[in-house]
């Protein structure tokens, strides 16, 4: 698409190098914010350059912070006991929503992955460790994605782990709540026979 | 969804204003410029600021522009007798595209819809007629959609234009170049017909 506006053709190349926006999904954004008042694009700007200058990451878990220490991590009302190991900040977004989770979290960075180069070291297994070392973690709980390299992270951080003294523990696999059997895949199906839990009647809260 | 931190809401809340992205995507998006250097949410803000403080619509047709008359209106390769006129810009870079139009162009800035509370007066129609009053002038190309709207703004252009010594067309409406004839819907497949045209051996450029 030929665009005669230098200015506009850098605002829509600038949009389009966002993931999933295409540069026809970028002109029609750009086009939107001409036709706003001015304000709109400058709180945009504005918001954008504030989060990704002013952003912090939670020293204790590493998640993504307005401050040093994260709302979570600084609240009194969590058990401290408890860890969730996610992958990534959206991951501890999910299961806040879920409110079924009262412990801290520990945000990993990923996942270890040889094949895209992401090793041990670029995660914050170190830091995990340690904490579990202050004796405070009661309980880890593996939360990272149900795939090869999932497991392999979960695998290293347990060997880092071994002779401490902290239970670990993974998420429930199974078939989602309200799905029907039939189009469960195969492999989460049979996970969640062989990892049946007994029946007390009131499972759902 | 919640979100702990006060920045990235507020980046999040400013992005999903735009149309067409949602709360999880606005998230995706901003979460994607935080992996990115920050150089990268720098350019993109600047961008949208410049292009949004620095544009400005051409006095000629009202498309928008760098500068005062836009490069179309400002080239001596266009044929200045015949003028294309269209809804909005995304019209002109459309046609464009074709390579098959050398004339100018006239933006209307919209439709006369009375149910969306758009007037004639809201429209550029007054400097269009003032335009063919000029004289130089021979032919219009209505290009508007073929909707209620669409025909009732070229009729309304029509009525201005009265007894003034210009031609006036629209494009044609048709059956797609490529399109099998049974997925044509009807209103396009009877107007085909009753606008048919000589056959002239070569219509394929």
């Amino acid at each position: 698409m030929e665009i005669s506006s230098k200015l506009l053709e850098k605002a829509v190349a600038e949009m389009s190098q966002l993931p999933g926006i295409g540069k026809r999904t970028a002109l029609r954004l750009v086009l939107h914010l001409l036709r706003q008042p001015v304000s709109q694009t400058d709180s945009l700007a504005q918001a954008l350059q504030e989060l990704r200058t002013r952003i912090r990451h939670c020293r204790e878990c590493h998640n993504i912070s307005d401050s040093d220490l994260c709302e979570i991590c600084n609240s009194s009302r969590r058990d401290r006991s408890l860890v969730c190991v996610v992958e990534d900040i959206r991951d501890v977004m999910a299961i806040e929503n879920t409110g079924h989770f009262r412990g801290l979290y520990h945000v990993l960075g990923g996942k270890i992955s040889p094949m895209e180069g992401v090793g041990p070291q670029d995660l914050t297994i170190a830091s995990l460790v340690e904490k579990v070392r202050g004796g405070e973690v009661r309980e880890l709980i593996f939360a990272l994605s149900a795939t090869m390299e999932g497991d392999t992270t979960n695998f290293y951080i347990y060997r880092q782990l071994e002779g401490l003294p902290v239970t670990l523990s993974t998420i429930a696999r199974g078939v989602p709540v309200g799905d029907e059997l039939e189009y469960a895949d195969e492999v989460t199906l049979g996970r969640s026979i062989l990892q049946r839990i007994p029946f007390e009647g009131s499972l759902n809260r």
